[in-house]
């Protein structure tokens, strides 16, 4: 840190990505990305636009929002795209946190969360999540604070029913309550049919998990068009271009063949299925996920040395060093033959121990 | 507003970009964009990542950055790469700013500093530039708070000697001096040269202008390796995605090119020869710029009616309704083809005034 580094972020602890190495070729189960890669489409209407570069994009989104809206049943001032759903959450946060607006979020969830927090200088609370790693919706019934549920959750995987969340949001008139949607698209039930029911409500998701653009940065907010208006402010407060021309077109390309994508997420989904009973099989206990990823430990082999232990045989998966959570894996779901290598391996590693 | 927006910033101005009518073909001198599209490589640069689209980005940008610092002739722990300078000047703010070190900024110059400053709750001084529109080094020099220079300044297009910069670099030593080098390829004398002299300095910059890649936001700030660190700290507690694939691919294939696009700017440089000779011929004063863009009043008709008359006939131009500069166009620097459309158009606005 040099002496010119402001004194309100010298506590701060940055997000750590996922590992990226480049010492060899892995299979990559360890960030959440989509084993299929975007269609031709998408590269012929990239292409295009990069012949146009010399232009600012539109800051409007004006093209992709009206896709978008159609696609979700919603109006086009319904909804705000930015740079990564990373972004919305931020301006989320900025917008409707404060001294007087705390926020409260699950002590194991998305890792990003604290970080925003402390970035914006706003005092959370972590609740502890049930002992079977689900949210207790009773704690955030009347909190009377800003609440952040990632549903499905990460890393746990778990899918809250919508008739907590409708509870939690209905119980919390004068605070924001975001339901963070990265992970909807794998079998969760949308938070968006209720938009219209409470002006507090604000849902967050992205392209980057089903809709294969994580490499692009694309999310999305969905709430009341006041909300929405508030979270316009502090985009152009901040980043008026935040969706550039690429990214803007890869999205329209992609929304074009959304039902693609969503087949996408079925094959993934029975990819989930066959992994989880394959780890059931060698014994692992794996928490039923909602999401392109599961959560798994094994009696036979701790969470850290199962994850060197994969790395050595080329296949990372993500390890939390969070005590309450040390024991396990967050596995990311990719195709079939990726799964096939993996519990390959682990049954190789097991029986290596074994010996 | 929602009532749920937190009061911080309730009082919040944002940012306004320039206009982008779709109602007809304008002659976009607005926006300070290039006229030159980028070349092929670029297009086959981001198709080829676009099938990629479905991974995380490099958050380090270590391909970028390692051509970056070969052709900046520093090192890659020297740099980091952002979405637009906008982000970086965000960043440089949020980490360099704060109660206790104030924000020193003209009065007139690019209209995101005080939004910036706003949203950081910053305290911040517009220094006036002089009444030729320069900026008084002296009034910076041992000023004791974080200053931001634009060199050269827009919408003023003015540079200033690098002598003075130093001056106020040296004499802040317990600051940090950010020089906003947006426009500095168009003529400007770079800060560059002084960052491993002074540990205060940071230089910022963007490819949107010269490097024709406004529609990919690419930005960057260029310091001692422990600014930069500084500059990381945020930019992974806020966007560690930041540059996604295709802009990373586009800003590598732009630096390959590097003479192309800096011929681009000497052939920018010729047709601002020309076009000012050509508004001081039809009785302008037109300030001597040393970037892509002129700032030009007449005597004969107000800016506004100028900006109208001219958009009428299909040529935008960039009027600014702040008291000091209300007589003046910022006039973005074109194709020739495009410099003799407006100079025809001016030459026709007047006489009709005049019959």
């Amino acid at each position: 840190m040099s002496k010119f580094f402001s004194q309100k972020y010298s506590a701060l602890t940055p997000y750590v990505p996922g590992e990226q190495p480049k010492d060899m070729q892995y299979i990559k189960l360890n960030t959440n990305e989509s084993p299929f890669p975007p269609t031709e489409a998408v590269a012929a209407a990239v292409a295009s636009e990069s012949a146009k570069l010399q232009l600012y994009s539109d800051p409007e989104c004006v093209e992709l929002r009206a896709k978008f809206a159609k696609i979700y049943g919603i109006g086009t001032d319904q909804v705000i795209m930015t740079n990564g759903s990373d972004e919305v959450l931020n301006f989320a946060f900025m917008a409707f946190a404060d001294d007087a607006h705390p926020l409260a979020f699950a002590d194991i969830t998305y890792g990003f969360y604290p970080v925003f927090a402390q970035l914006n200088n706003i005092p959370y609370e972590e609740i502890p999540l049930a002992s079977d790693f689900s949210i207790k919706a009773q704690d955030y019934i009347g909190i009377g604070k800003t609440v952040v549920i990632a549903n499905p959750n990460a890393p746990t995987g778990l899918c809250q029913p919508l008739s907590d969340i409708e509870e939690i949001v209905k119980s919390n008139p004068d605070n924001v309550v975001i339901i963070d949607e990265a992970y909807v698209d794998f079998g969760g039930e949308s938070a968006v049919s209720l938009i219209n029911k409470y002006d507090n409500l604000l849902v967050t998701g992205t392209f980057s998990k089903s809709r294969s653009m994580a490499g692009a940065r694309l999310g999305f907010g969905i709430a009341n068009a006041s909300l929405i208006a508030d979270l316009n402010t502090v985009k152009y407060s901040t980043n008026p271009y935040n969706v550039n021309r690429m990214t803007a077109a890869a999205g329209c390309a992609v929304l074009n063949e959304n039902e693609l994508y969503m087949a996408n997420c079925r094959t993934i989904m029975q990819n989930r299925e066959w992994t989880t009973c394959e780890l059931s099989r060698l014994g692992f206990e794996v928490l039923p996920s909602k999401t392109n990823f599961v959560f798994a430990k094994s009696s036979r082999i701790g969470g850290e040395n199962l994850y060197l232990a994969l790395k050595e045989r080329g296949i990372l998966v993500r390890h939390f060093k969070k005590e309450r959570i040390k024991d396990y894996n967050r596995i990311t779901i990719g195709t079939a033959e990726q799964m096939q290598a993996l519990i390959s391996a682990i049954e190789c590693i097991l029986e290596e121990k074994t010996l």
